[in-house]
Order: C-alpha cells, then structure tokens, then sequence
C-alpha cells in the first residue's frame, strides 16, 4: 500500500515555514505500514492541485492532502476538490454546531465565514476535527482514496490520529515496517563502508542499509517490510547483531531507542543522579534540550548561563586567576566550571562548555572554532578539546551534541 | 522563471528527518526572483528518480536536485543522472586533488571509494564543493537547467551561494519578488478577514494576499513580482499602510524585520542597553534562542536556569518565604526572579519565567500551563500570567515567545 503526501501552500514554496507536517504523517504512515512513495508540495492554485492530484492517483493508492482550508479566499482546496470529484458542496448542521460550541468556549464572535467552514462536497465523508472548524474530507474514487486535512499541524495530527489511520487500518491488511537505526561516531563515512562491505553486501534480500552522515557521526539504518512482524524484527536484529564484532567500538547506540536526552534522562533516572550545566558558548541550548524532556525536573538541577567573564567569576566562582593565566576559553575554565556547577547546585554530574562560536573573534587568544568541554562526575573531572570549525549555528549544535555523548558514554561506564 | 526542488533520499519519505534543505533552497530563489513552481521528494530509486527529472522538466525550467551523492551503494544519484543524459562518467584529478586535500587536514584516510566521488558525467559541468567531497553538477538539455547537489545542508549551501544562484542570475534576466508579512496578534483569522475585506477586495492585481494563522496570531502575507524593484515594493507598501487605520491596533511588526531575536538584538544594541534571563519552566530555551543570533554577547550576560526550588533561593536569592507563601509558580517569585537576575548580572533588563510545563504535576498548587512571565527594566518589573495549555513543548515555545513579545514592546517603547 502506497500513499503520497501533498501539501498546498505558497508558504512552503517560498521557504517560509518548514514543512514538519509531512515528516510526522510519514512517520505514522510507516508506522502503520503504508509506505510513503512521494511528498509533494505545490501552490494554492486551482489547476496545479487538478494536476497533482491526478498524477499521485497514477503512482499511489492513498493520497493525503494538508493545506488550504482556511475561510479565508487564498483557501481553495475545498472548491477545487469539489471540481475534482465534480461534485457540489453541501451545509452540515452538525459541523455549524460543533463550531459554535467551539467558538463560545474561547469567547469568538461566530461569523459568516465560519459558516463557509461547514459546507463539505456531497461525496466526501466528513470527519471530525475536534481542534479547529474546517472538517477533514475522505473522498474514494476509482479504488484511490483520498483525505484531505487542515495543515495546521495539532487538527492534522488530530484527525489522523482519530480518523485517518485507524481507518487506514481497518480497512487495508497492511504489512509490517521495521527501521533500525544504528548510531556511530568517530569514522567517516568511506572508511565506514570499506570496513562492513562484506557484511553489506550478504545482507538478505528484504533488508535495505541506508548511510546517513552528519557532523561526525554517521547512522546506518535497516528497513525490512513483511508480514510478519516476529519474522522481520528477527532478521534485521540478527544483521545489527553481526555488527558488533566489526564495528562495536564505535557504535553508541540505537535511534529507535530514543533521542540522546531522553536516554540520559532514563540513564540517571535508574541510576538515581542528578545533573546541572555551566554553559558559555552554548548559550542554555544544552540545558534547553535537556528540559525537553517530560519529567526532566527529576534529574536536571538548573544552569548558569556565563556569556561574560564577570560572570564566570561572580556566579560560577571561577578563580579570576586561572582566568587571567589560561583565557576564558581553556581547558582549565572550563574544568572549574563543571566542578563549581557541581556544587553549586549539588548534583552528582555536571557539564561545561567555554568556546567560541563565532562569528566574531572575542577577547581570548583563541581562534573560532575551538571549545573545551568538562564533565565533572562524582569522582573526577574531564576535559577534552575540539575544533568545530564554522558556522556559528555549527560550533552550538555540535558542542552540544558531542557534550551529551560525552555525558552518555560516562553514565554507562559508571 | 520557475524552479522545481527535487529531494532524494528515503529519509524524507519515512519521516525520519525533516526537509529544511528545500525552505532554505526555495528562501534564496524567491530572493533572486525565481519561483518555485514545486517541491517533490523521492525515493532512492532509479525508475522513480528518472521520472520525477522527466516530469519536472515539463513543469519548469531549472530543476535543483539534491541529495544521494554520497560514496555508499544506497547513493544512486549520479549513475542515474549519467543514465538520463545518455552519458559517461569520467573522472576529475582536480577533485581528487580537493578530497586529498580535505582528507589531509582532518586526518582522515583517503579510500578508494573518496575517489569514486571525483567521477563527474562528461557532460555536466563539475561545481566546487568546498566543503565536502561531492561536487555539483550542472547539466543543460532542451533549455532546461539541471544541478544536482549534495544533501548535506552546509555542502548545498555553499553551493547554491558560491556557484548556482550566481550562475542563474547572470544567466537569466529575472524580475523582482516582494514578500512583506504583516504580523497580527490577538484577533482570529475569520474576525480579521471580515474587518479588512473592503481592502482585500481592492487590492491591486499583482499582489496576492495569504493569511497565515498559527496559536493566537494571523500572519498577513502580501506577495508581488515585477521588473521594476522600486515599483514592487511601492505598490506593496502603500497597500501595508493603508492597513494601519483599519487594525493597526493589533500589528506587532512585520516578519522580514527578521526574527523576533534579531530584532530586540538590533534594539539593544541601538539603546546600549544589556539583558540576562532568569528561566525555570523554559530551561534556557529563552537565553539558547538570544545566543543564537551572531554578536549576542554583545548585550547577553547570561541566565540562571532554576528548575528547583533550592537554585531559586541559593543562587537567585529569591526569599524562601515568597515561595513558601505564593508557590514558586507566582507573579511574585517571577518578579524577584527577574529583579535579582538584574542585579546579578549587572544588565538594565532581565526577563523571568516560572510556570507548569507539565506533563507531571510539581509540588505547586497550580495546574500544567500556567505560566508567570516577568520583566525586570532600568525603572520597573512587570509580570504576566498567562495559560498555555498544553503539551509541554507548546508551553515552553509559547513563553519563549511571549518573553521575547513582552521585552520587544518594552524596548520599543522606551
């Protein structure tokens, strides 16, 4: 069973929004067993959606459509529908009631144009959008279905979550889809291939190897699809289990296994440890991602934020001394503000960062690019010295990756 | 001039990461006034791949293609570029030459496979990548414009910036595009276009107005293309201005001022003035945000993430009988937040947050959403208290925002 995403909206042609409901829905959709063949994002134009829609009904069996059902006139999906299934528009009371209880709720004055939002094509099942006005739209035709949804991201996700795919599900037998994300560090991509290509290449035929390499890391991902669920998650275990006499040292973990906040969480939650951060060029982000985490006030203490050496000095306590001696961008700031986080806010485990990001040069002798990170633990302190090179937006997400791994790996020596 | 952006990889398809390659990509078209017709992202497939180049070149005239150019067997882009051109892959000393060079300067080993990535198709016009190993490629055929071009975002944008927008804007003679985004807070989409619907119907013919709602605000966005820039944005000015007697009430600003960060960046800048933040239901996202604009350390001095009752009072110095009192989720604990993070930075404005992220209730009396935001300025403190519902990273981006919103408002009016 194969689907197409297509999203209509100038504001993803012009680059103004990213487009994350696309991303999600195919997510669900493997999830569930339907895989994705194409995403497609075209204008709110009458004849380029008569256009698109014919085309995905020639390559897939489900076609999911977000985008231009707003009562607004740049929304024209609706109408265009209608002209696609030539069809005519009919008022549900249902709908007009449902938007006015929602619209009290909130103290919104109901308008003629909301009105607009109840009228759905004769040939379309309404479904219900329980966080907005405009309902989804289930149309079959020719054996495709088509669906089309509000791209405002939570009624999308709503209604899919709902609707959609329960439907999708109930009605098709769908196989089984199984990814398998294996993250490394440390080798470049090349090198990587040479070393498994004996492995790669007596790899069974259902499972696919996809290499995804980003700032130092590269993540090898299996896909197998099948019947059976027991069958495939075997097969593809079985082939990331040969990996580890060949490439185990540099293998951390698995994606499926979450994001690497929510495995420390987990990782210090067991452990019963807590963790605060001191952070200069990384400006909160380390501790911002951190609180991503539901139930991260279990563990994370809190932060200092150093941008400036007065304080560094004043609030992290660091010796004006060590400063003056080695540059606030050193391997002994940043140990002293790992340990003076440490017992600032009495936890076992803290973390700091001193660098500089860029893209000007400050006041250390420094060149941008280069970062201490210090992991004070309940033993000892570490340090390790990087060069991120540039952009500005680089050195962050890469200190604050490779701050996280650091932390990770010592979790799970400890 | 219309462009269409291909994606290939099976990671866009499985929703296993997001697309902000093509918002960037269709960002800097739009700046140099071509448009993008379409965005269509495929799988690493040749059959699907061949058709999506054969479709797109019926659709438009330059067809950017990015991704599956890495060294590995899952990357098929170049061999199936070869195979549509009808042509030969011969290889580059020059660029095995870049490679060994690039290899040398990180220590990396330079592999047999580095050296399959110097194989440029003879008729293809081999672009530089200066950081990666994959070079661009730029085909012509029946006036249509071909490049393909690394996935990798820093190695797509270096190429697009040092060689294929220059390339297409001495090629072509293209027109001008203007987007000016009129941002309203605090009335509803239906409400907002029925009190400007007498100006909506009068606009002239090239603007196109789009409406684009997202939690408690409506972007207006006004859209015109033309050869003459000075008569473009004229036209769309007056049309902005003519909007001001009618809601000006709820106009905040106007998007390509750029980010809200940027922008209370410039402010304090212009004012001399500085800024620390004092977070606990936001982690840090506020003072990550602020670090993220290049030369913030010119006005941020730092933040103390609290995210416990203990680093509220020992390094806030926020009076245990406030909290004790109010609840350490309280206009009153946000306001002493926000007085003493002044104090202990030493800078003219801090910005405070104390709420309920949720999804686990704390030990507070209120419940998951409600949020206190707090200002602290050379002459007052402000503080809010608001209610953002949930999940917990709407909570968190919706008082990052709002900080930032309230700070902005100041700023301007002092």
């Amino acid at each position: 069973m194969k689907a197409e995403i297509i999203t209509i909206g100038d504001e993803i042609l012009i680059g103004q929004i990213l487009d994350s409901n696309s991303k999600w829905m195919a997510e669900q959709l493997n999830a569930i067993g339907i895989e994705v063949f194409q995403i497609t994002s075209i204008h709110d134009d009458e004849t380029h959606i008569l256009k698109a829609l014919a085309e995905a009904a020639r390559r897939v069996d489900i076609v999911l459509i977000t985008g231009g059902l707003g009562p607004t006139k740049d929304d024209i999906t609706k109408l265009t529908l209608a002209k696609y299934f030539d069809d005519v528009l009919i008022l549900h009371q249902d709908i007009v009631l449902h938007i006015q209880t929602l619209f009290k709720k909130i103290n919104y004055p109901f308008t003629e144009l909301n009105k607009k939002q109840a009228l759905v094509p004769s040939k379309a099942v309404a479904l219900m959008n329980f966080y907005g006005t405009a309902p989804g739209m289930w149309f079959e035709k020719n054996k495709t279905i088509y669906v089309s949804m509000p791209g405002v991201p939570t009624e999308m996700k709503g209604l899919m979550t709902n609707s959609v795919l329960p439907l999708l599900q109930s009605k098709f037998e769908l196989p089984f889809i199984y990814h398998k994300t294996i993250l490394t560090y440390g080798m470049g991509e090349s090198m990587l291939a040479e070393k498994i290509a004996d492995w790669e290449n007596e790899l069974p035929k259902p499972i696919k190897l996809a290499y995804l390499p980003a700032f130092g890391r590269v993540r090898l991902r299996l896909s197998a699809k099948g019947k059976s669920k027991e069958q495939i998650v075997n097969l593809v275990e079985k082939e990331a289990e040969k990996l580890i006499p060949i490439i185990g040292d540099i293998i951390v973990g698995y994606e499926e296994q979450g994001t690497i906040e929510q495995i420390i969480g987990k990782l210090l939650v067991k452990k019963n440890k807590t963790l605060a951060t001191a952070e200069s060029c990384t400006g909160g982000a380390i501790a911002s991602l951190i609180t991503t985490v539901a139930g991260a006030s279990r563990y994370f203490k809190g932060s200092v934020v150093s941008y400036t050496k007065s304080a560094k000095e004043t609030i992290l306590k660091v010796n004006p001394e060590t400063i003056n001696k080695y540059s606030v961008v050193s391997a002994e700031v940043a140990k002293e503000m790992a340990l003076n986080a440490k017992a600032l806010f009495k936890v076992d485990y803290a973390i700091a960062t001193t660098g500089n990001a860029g893209p000007t040069t400050d006041i250390t002798d420094k060149s941008v690019g280069i970062v201490f990170i210090a992991l004070a633990t309940p033993t000892q302190v570490i340090v390790e010295e990087f060069n991120f090179g540039q952009p500005r937006e680089k050195v962050i997400a890469r200190t604050t990756n490779k701050a996280l791994e650091i932390l990770r790996a010592k979790l799970i020596k400890n």
